[in-house]
C-alpha cells in the first residue's frame, strides 16, 4: 500500500481550488460584465463547477488520505494544521449530497438574477418565490449539517466557527443596549454638517480618486483590479489575483469612497495570504469576521479618522478642489461621521450600522425556524426598521431588496459584519499600542507601518489560528464589545462635544 | 440494462460544455482584465478545466452510450447527426491522454504569457524555448491523432475536416499564381490615396463608432459585449453570451474599424447558432473556415464595399466630421482598398493578405516535419517576407511576434483564413443572387436582409452540414477559388482603372 502522501493531499486540494476559483471567476464576470442573455447558461456552468468541486472534495479517497495523514508525525506544524482543517471541512461537506449542492447553486444563480429584476421593478415579490425555494434549501442544509439547538446555528457556524444563536444573542445583549444609550445621547447634541458630501462628483474623477486611495492603502495593482458592479464585493482567484468592485453616485461623495476603502481592506487581506498555500486552508482567510475586521478597520478606524483625512487632504483637493473648497479636514471628519438612523445598511454610519445587522439577524433566525416566510419579509422588515431605527421604509429597493446576500444564499453572514467591527476596534487599538506614533504616520499619509502590522499579525497566518486565537495573540485579550464602545464614546464624544 | 438515452447523452455533453465554456471565460478574462500576477494560478485553473472536460468527454461510458445510440432509429435527423458527430469527436479525442491534455494546456498558458513578454521586449527568443516545447507537443499530438502522409495533416484536419497538406498545396497552386498576376497588374497602375486614414482619431470616439457599427450590423448587445485586448478575438460561452475584443490606435482609423467589423461577423455567427443545442454539435459552428467566411464577408465583401460606405457615410461623419472632411465615399472606398505589400497580417489588404497566410502555412509545415525549429523562425520569417512580399522586416514585433496563434497552440489554423475568404466571396455572390437589390439595401444602411440570409443558409445549421455541403447548398457549387479571383478582378479593376 502506498504511503499516505502530503503531496497527494496538496494536489487534490489544489485541483478542488481550481474548480472553486474558476466558479468565482464566472461569478465575478456575471456581476461585472456578463450580458443579460448569458444568465441561463452561466447558472448551469457555475453549478457544474460547484458540483465537481464538491464531488472531488468529498471523494472518500480524500477522506481516507486525510485520516492516514492525520497520524503522520513527520509533518510540519503548518502541514498538520492544513490536514486537520481539511478534515473538518471534509466532514462538514460530506453531509451535503452532490445533488443538493447542484440544486443550491442553480437556485442561487436564479435568485441573483431575480434580485436584479426585483430591484429594477422595485418589488420584492419578484424575488420572493425563488428566495423561498432558496430558504427551503438552507433549512435542508441546516438539517443535513446538524445543530443542537437552533437550525440557524448550523449556518452561523459556516461563517464563524462555533457561533450559535445563543452566543450571538448573548453578544447582542451585551452590546446593543449600550449602543442604544450612546445613540440617544448623540441625538440630544447639536447635529454636525455633512451637506458638502452631496454635490456634483463626476464619475471619472471619483473613479480616479478611488484608485488613488486604494494605491495609498498599499493595494498592489499588479495582483488586483477594481471594476463596477451593482453591489460592491471582493473576490479572489489566487493570492495574486484579487478583484474588488465598487459603484458610483455622481451626487454623493460617500457612496463610492468608503465602499472603495472597505473592499480595499478585504483585498489587502487576500493579497497578504501566503501564496504558496494555494488551495490549502493556510492559504485562506481565518474567518469571515476576521475578513470583515480588515475591511472595517480600513473603512472606519482608519478611513473615518481625522489623521487619515489630514494625511489625504492634498490628494482629495487634487480631485475635488471646488467641491471641498472652504471645508477643513476637521469639518470633513465631523461630517463623514454624522450619526443618523437611515434606510440603507451600506451607507449607514458606524454606530447605527449595527441595528441594520440585528434586524437581519433576527429576520434570518425566523426564516430558519419557519416563523417567517419569504413573502412576509417586506412587512417584517418595514416594521423592524420602524422599531429599531424609527425610519419609514418607502419601498422595497430602500428596504428588503437592498442587499445581495440572500440571493447569494448567504444566511448567517450578516452577523459577521458586527463581529468584524468589534474585532477591528480591538485590533486597531492593539496596533496603536504596538506602533509608536501610528497616528502621526497616518497624518503623514503613510499607511505602510499599519499594513505591515496587519500582514504580520493577521494576514500571513491564513487559517492557522481561529478568530479568537488571532485576536488574543494580536491584542492580548479575547473579543470584548466594550472596546468598540470605548472607541465609539471617545470618537463621538469628540465629534458631538459630549462627555460620554 | 437501461435503454440508451438521448437525454443522458445530451446531459453528459452539456456538462462537458460547461467545463469548456468555463475555461473560455477564464481565457477571455486572462486576455482582457486579469492582473499580471494572476498568471500562474490561471494557467493551472484552465488546465484543470481542460483536463476534466477531456476526462468526461473521453469517458468510455459515453463511448458505449454513443455506440448504442447510433443504432437508435427513433431519433430525429438532428439527433442522429449530433450522435454521429459526437462519436467522431470522441474517437479523435480518445487518442489524447488526460496527461497530454494537461501538459498542452499548461504550456499554452505559459506560451501566451511569454508571447506578451516577448512582444514587450521585441524579442522572439523570449518566446522561442516555450514555443519549442509547444511545437514538440503538437508533433506528439499529430502522432497520437495519426495521419497518412504529413504530420501537419493531423492538425489541419482539426480546423478543417478532411484538409491535408496535399489538398492545401493544390489549392494554393491554383490560387496563388493568379493572385500574384493580379497584384503585378495593380502595381503598374497609379496608386490610390489612403493618407486620410492616418490622423487623429480619439480613443473614445473610435470606441463609440465601433459599437455603433456593430449595432448597425445587427449584433445583439443583450447577448454580446466588446472589450479591449492585445489581439482581437471572438469567443462565446453560450449562444446568449458572445464576446469580441478589439484594439485601438489613435493615429490609424483602420486599425480598429475593420477588426471590429471582422470580429462582429464572427459574433453574428455565434449569435445565430441554435441556443437549444447548447453543448451539442448542432450548437457549434460548422468549421473554422465557415466561421472565417462570416467574418471576412462582413469585413471585406460588405465592410470594404462602396455601397456599405455610402450607407454608413452620415454615421461616419457624425463621429469623425473633421477627419473625413472633403473626402467622398468613393475616395474613401478606394483608399481603404489600397493594395500594398506590408508587414502585418491583420492590417493587410484583402489581396496581399493571402501571402501572409501562405508564409505561415509553409512555416508550420516545416515546424511539424522538423525541418525547422522555434529558434529559427525569425530568420525564416524575414526571408519569406522578402521573397513573397518584397518587404524588409525591421524587428520581431513587426514580424514573427505579431500573431497570438502559435502561443495559443493553434497550428493549422492560418489556412482557414484563406479558405474563409474564398467561401466568403462565393457566399456573398450567392446572397446577391438571392436577394434582389441587396446592394441598394446596403446603400440604405440596411443589413437585415443579408443577416437574415446568413442566418437561414449558414448560422442555424450549426455543424449539421460540412463546409462543402453548406457551400454547395447556399451557392449551388463546391468551393471554387476562381470566384474570389473574379470578385477581386472586378473590384480592383474598378478601383485601379484596369481591365483585369
Amino acid at each position: 500500500m502506498e504511503e499516505p502522501s502530503y503531496a497527494g493531499y496538496k494536489n487534490s486540494m489544489q485541483q478542488v481550488a481550481d474548480f472553486r476559483y474558476s466558479a468565482a471567476v464566472l461569478q465575478w464576470d456575471q456581476e461585472t460584465y456578463m450580458p443579460v442573455k448569458g444568465e441561463e447558461a452561466r447558472a448551469r456552468q457555475i453549478a457544474t463547477l460547484s458540483e465537481v468541486a464538491h464531488e472531488r472534495f468529498t471523494d472518500p479517497a480524500l477522506g481516507t488520505l486525510l485520516k492516514a495523514l492525520s497520524g503522520n508525525t513527520g509533518l510540519t506544524a503548518g502541514e498538520r494544521r492544513n490536514v486537520l482543517l481539511s478534515q473538518e471541512d471534509y466532514e462538514r461537506e460530506r453531509k451535503l449530497s452532490p445533488d443538493f449542492v447542484r440544486r443550491l447553486s442553480e437556485t442561487v444563480s436564479k435568485a441573483y438574477q431575480c434580485w436584479i429584476s426585483a430591484r429594477k421593478a422595485n418589488d420584492f415579490q419578484v424575488l420572493a418565490p425563488v428566495l423561498e425555494q432558496l430558504i427551503q434549501l438552507k433549512r435542508e442544509e441546516a438539517d443535513l449539517k446538524g445543530y443542537s439547538q437552533h437550525p440557524y446555528d448550523a449556518l452561523l457556524n459556516d461563517y464563524e466557527k462555533g457561533a450559535t444563536v445563543k452566543w450571538m444573542d448573548g453578544l447582542f445583549d451585551r452590546f446593543v443596549p449600550s449602543l442604544k444609550k450612546l445613540l440617544d445621547q448623540i441625538a440630544t447634541a447639536p447635529q454636525v454638517d455633512s451637506t458638502f458630501l452631496q454635490g456634483e462628483f463626476p464619475k471619472q474623477d471619483q473613479w480616479n480618486w478611488g484608485m488613488a486611495v486604494l494605491g495609498k492603502m498599499g493595494l498592489d495593482f499588479e495582483g488586483a483590479r477594481q471594476d463596477l458592479s451593482e453591489h460592491p464585493f471582493t473576490t479572489n482567484f489566487s493570492a495574486g489575483d484579487v478583484r474588488i468592485t465598487t459603484r458610483i453616485s455622481e451626487s454623493d461623495f460617500g457612496y463610492m469612497t468608503w465602499s472603495c476603502i472597505h473592499e480595499g481592506g478585504h483585498a489587502l487581506y487576500e493579497q497578504g495570504l501566503p501564496a504558496a498555500e494555494y488551495g490549502l486552508p493556510l492559504g485562506e482567510a481565518c474567518s469571515l469576521s476576521i475578513h470583515e475586521s480588515q475591511s472595517r478597520l480600513w473603512e472606519n478606524n482608519v478611513g473615518r479618522s481625522l489623521p487619515f483625512w489630514e494625511g489625504q487632504w492634498p490628494l482629495l483637493l487634487q480631485y475635488f478642489p471646488e467641491q471641498f473648497k472652504g471645508i477643513s479636514p476637521r469639518d470633513f471628519y465631523k461630517g463623514i461621521n454624522k450619526v443618523t438612523p437611515s434606510l440603507i445598511r451600506t451607507e449607514a454610519d458606524e454606530l447605527t450600522y449595527h441595528f441594520h445587522i440585528i434586524i437581519r439577524y433576527e429576520l434570518e433566525k425566523s426564516l430558519l425556524d419557519k416563523t417567517l416566510f419569504a413573502k412576509d419579509i417586506p412587512a417584517y422588515w418595514n416594521e423592524a426598521y420602524k422599531k429599531y431605527l424609527n425610519v419609514t421604509v418607502p419601498d422595497d429597493r430602500h428596504g428588503c431588496l437592498q442587499d445581495v446576500h440572500w440571493s447569494h444564499g448567504s444566511f448567517g453572514y450578516f452577523p459577521t459584519y458586527t463581529l468584524g467591527s468589534l474585532y477591528a476596534a480591538q485590533l486597531f487599538k492593539a496596533c496603536s499600542r504596538d506602533i509608536p506614533g501610528l497616528e502621526n504616520r497616518i497624518i503623514q499619509g503613510d499607511s505602510t507601518s499599519l499594513l505591515t502590522w496587519l500582514r504580520e499579525k493577521i494576514h500571513r497566518h491564513g487559517r492557522f489560528y481561529t478568530s479568537e486565537e488571532l485576536c488574543r495573540q494580536a491584542s492580548g485579550s479575547p473579543l470584548d464589545p466594550e472596546l468598540f464602545l470605548d472607541y465609539a464614546r471617545v470618537k463621538y464624544g469628540h465629534i458631538y462635544g459630549l462627555s460620554l
